[in-house]
């Protein structure tokens, strides 16, 4: 139970850290879509460590595998199995911290959880989990662009205090992955190196905030009361590591705007109708406007930093401890295609089920 | 599809503003647990049009009616039906409105997934829809209490830019309750209570932040990866009408922190594990961790005001146009037991879950 | 939990025998469906008790009341509840047997699951729950009829020893409803009839068997490997209190026909592929064939008889007791609506959802 | 959607018979079960072709893998992913019937549902598709065994007309499985083999019945009114390849009984309330007594049988053809291990479930 997201495009992934493998089931794709299999790969590999000096140098080679629903290069209506086999499970780094709750991590919630854990750089908890939704939004991405002309394009807004906006109107994907740190704005972005040096530096880690459009969904979409598609974007990007906040449209500077400032006038745009404005980011009432859905996602920083820490053992000692190895000083750049995974089983799980209820 | 919360304390809702009636249906309530429907009623009548000078004068006569699943005052394990049959469904002020689409209303996104719209007072994307939610969520509170000592509260924290920290380890409901803002800080209260009247006067509206405290959840509640508990949350919360944001913990300003600031150490309370700070707002991993769950809800300004606006009717034609009749210039009072139902349903329900894992 | 059926035409019921109501919430029926409301309250009616000289004579005045979803005559979408509230519950008739759990009913397993039990006409045990389902599978029968083309006509095919082999391409529901015994088959029912008097006169009981036909299911409806349209349709139909058998086309006779009696030959009918005989009784792997489904429910012997019986008290002693009141010595002719609804129900949901993966 | 069964214990599986290979993944297994990798091999290696001369000598070499959900020999909680690679994919022996729709087969179903065939086998049709339940029930029986007591025990009970009684409470699996034919009754397996042999030399195929016996489950399994036990198990079992009928307890034959003859009176066993009869088949209104739970399932003849058969291709045209290959003429002795897969799953997830209410 709730390894599982989505009512008509179905996944469910599973997989440890450390264990045999990982992967994700998609139940409920369309039959006859072409699938692009090196797209999923570049997918995948975004959300790599070891991608550039910013990121963690450890190497996970993440070849995926179709195992099923795939048939002469489309996609056959059956269930489509993608499957990781962990091929480097040396799980040695983990053995010091094997008996005591690491802060900021899951171990002691698991243990309460499930009366055990796998301390084995953290099991289940590990944000290596991702690579199975990541996987899984790669088929949605191709489903959504191909069937909807639906775009999904996300980007760091924020490292620590460093902070920028950007157009949501134009950026592109190509021009956030043509920076390291994915902020597409230049001089921002090298601030934010910097930044994140100077956290490597001292043993710090930092958080931040991704931002992400998606442009091209029609009006439409969204199941009220429960199922509105802001809630189950929310859901899905506070089910990502690590993730503390979500907001759709103004969001929480909305909160001092007033009515008559806030609201998005309809206009008219080639004979249809659509918002003037889009402080509403895209959603009315749990249904899509037409205008780009626009949100944005808090993420706590990095919990494995490398100073000295207070803790609790499983046998309930009080003792201190201080991580070694190497980890990312900052998710931020690896978070965006996270976010955009988010999004994208969303969205895909949204379009089949408007489709459904039009029927 | 999208109108029932919740894998094992399931709810259903039903109705419209202006149907014949409203109602919930909750499959999965434990047997036994005594109901006590003063109780159920005093939660319904927090969120009636109505209390104060500061909320819409309409008079709703919620009474709830237990059609099914409660015997000898108990539950008896069986779908527990909850009935409001609407008594005033006069809907002639909703005539003027009827043909054009309200900028920050879902008339014209509910007119795109249905293909037509109910525009008496907002048919089923009416804020009146949450009478149902509150109802069931009132069941859930009687569960959380009685079987595992939880209690949820929450206040308005934030009314336009008038915003205050309260203590949420020591707040009560009946702090809350003696405020009719809804604020237990007596100084804000009033001066938001100011800004409600100024843009009252103004014809204009306000929005703001509601904080919600969860005292008591056990470490061990939370379904990984998907169904962590801050993701439940999250969707519970962005599914409630005119909510923008979600954040749990220290949210998006932790963004700003260091990992060494912001995980919070392990200690001992009483022998058992604990977390000597918050941070984390009560969870970990998806799971809770023993500490209060502390989350906070954007919403954004009503969008019912009284300036001009512009907009286009369902024919295409580009007009302005005024509202009148009586509306509340600002739902945070309101909101507060709405985002407590939302939490409440779904902590029920995670309650039970972990129960059923364990089994 | 277990009180939903359909995962895109999704059912919820609600209510007692004796209790203030009972109720139905279609969530996912299409918006735009003109909904005839007499029909749904004709095909109630046939479920209704004293119909006949043959079913009891006690009065259930249910009178379906549409509480929302349904606006100036169609369906909007949103949810659908359907209400019956209970006018006469009177439950002293149950009295004597409070104490004590009676063979073949479900006293004894409800206390077990629920640690309790509404003794008041066996609660939500009773066969009067039914009447929720029916009301649901009446808006399923108006959307299959109105959008496919679908036809569902069930009749009683045996009663006790007493059976008969009818037609399914041509027999209709007012041939069935010509007959008060509902089998279409004049000398057959004349029969029927005089086992079921016999029965009544002896105080015994009688179960039977009811078939059913579904013409113009196209080809294509079903969800394999689970959710196949037979395994779909089974557990339908043995969720009706007291079915305890169910089959397909060839059922339990074809298992002693050789493989190369049972295949049925594709032809082409009207430049389409048809099966040119129908042992698969309109599913193969699954999924419709475009061929009639044909489906056969066993139902046991009422429960209530008045004869002597031996049995145990909730306080575990042994007692002997006997029923009194009027109860129908038989339910086929009474079944047959809800061997309809069973179906009904399950088409509707696959018609939507083989919608939904086209999409 | 439809590859994913139970609410608890939730099982999706995935694979198609010549594709690069199937498997399951379990989620809501409860963490700390000591599995035995060798117990569910064995399970596997049941339902493998080429167990005996009565069976294809097809080689399936089915090891499963655990890719995760398993460490130091214990469940954790997380997702258990059972894998099996395809290693002998040569689908040539299908290139002659890869434009025709087969008889009996689900080709011409599958190419209207999802708009092509993948031809190779049967594709996601293919029996071979069950390995995958057979490795997820092979879970489910140790955790059933292990926690609860309970034993599932199937046999061959009829092939073609040859048919028999077994005693129900004294059959034990390794008597079963003492005989190639799975039929514990030695003269009665005798004449089964002796037919099946008749039909191979004839080209010609035999169906039958499965009968099963559930020992030890408790009273209070099942959750009415949808989900009733009874339902569950009908749709477990239906959604095998080739099976047409279900019936629990006295099934169709217990329609002709009267009802004084087929209620099960109460009486008391080592203090405890216990039917003393079992026409029930171990369930009343949709629960467990406590009494041996009881089901039979009809298995049309196997459609691929090597006579000269008509048909229609997928461009229109008449055309007949015959099989060749090597195919069981009948796999009733190999529907055993599915039939106790359907039931194990079936109750694995009710077990969960009637745990989950209590909680």
């Amino acid at each position: 139970m709730g390894n599982s997201t989505g009512q008509l495009f179905r996944v469910t992934t599973f997989g440890e850290s450390h264990g045999e493998g990982l992967g994700a089931v998609i139940d409920g794709c369309p039959p006859g879509l072409p699938l692009d299999l090196d797209e999923i790969q570049s997918d995948l590999d975004r959300r790599r460590p070891g991608q550039s000096a910013l990121t963690t140098p450890r190497k996970e080679r993440d070849r995926v595998q179709v195992v099923s629903g795939v048939f002469e290069g489309r996609t056959t209506g059956t269930p489509i199995a993608l499957l990781f086999m962990n091929h480097d499970q040396d799980s040695k780094a983990y053995d010091d911290t094997k008996d005591l709750y690491r802060p900021g991590h899951a171990d002691f919630t698991y243990a309460s959880r499930y009366g055990h854990r796998d301390h084995r750089g953290g099991g289940r908890a590990s944000a290596r989990e991702t690579v199975a939704r990541v996987a899984a939004a790669a088929v949605a991405r191709q489903l959504l662009a191909g069937r909807y002309g639906v775009e999904v394009v996300a980007w760091v807004r924020a490292v620590g205090t460093i902070i920028v906006d950007i157009d949501g109107s134009t950026v592109t994907r190509s021009t956030v992955e043509s920076s390291p740190v994915r902020c597409p704005d230049a001089p921002t972005a090298a601030r934010m190196t910097e930044a994140i040096e100077a956290a490597r530096a001292d043993g710090d880690t930092l958080g931040g905030v991704i931002e992400l459009v998606a442009r091209g969904v029609p009006p439409g979409w969204g199941s009220p009361v429960f199922d509105k598609l802001e809630a189950d974007l929310a859901k899905s990007c506070l089910s990502l590591p690590a993730c503390k906040g979500f907001e759709i449209g103004s969001g929480f500077s909305g909160t001092t705007m007033s009515g008559s400032e806030h609201n998005d006038a309809f206009g008219l745009q080639d004979g249809l109708v659509h918002p003037l404005t889009n402080n509403a980011g895209g959603v009315l009432g749990g249904i899509s406007t037409g205008a780009p859905i626009r949100i944005r996602c808090a993420f706590k920083p990095v919990s494995t930093h490398f100073k000295t820490q207070q803790t609790v053992t499983a046998d309930g000692e009080t003792v201190s401890f201080k991580n070694s190895g190497r980890h990312d000083p900052c998710v931020l750049p690896r978070a965006v295609p996270l976010v955009e995974a988010a999004a994208l089983l969303t969205l895909a799980d949204h379009a089949l089920r408007t489709g459904a209820l039009s029927g």
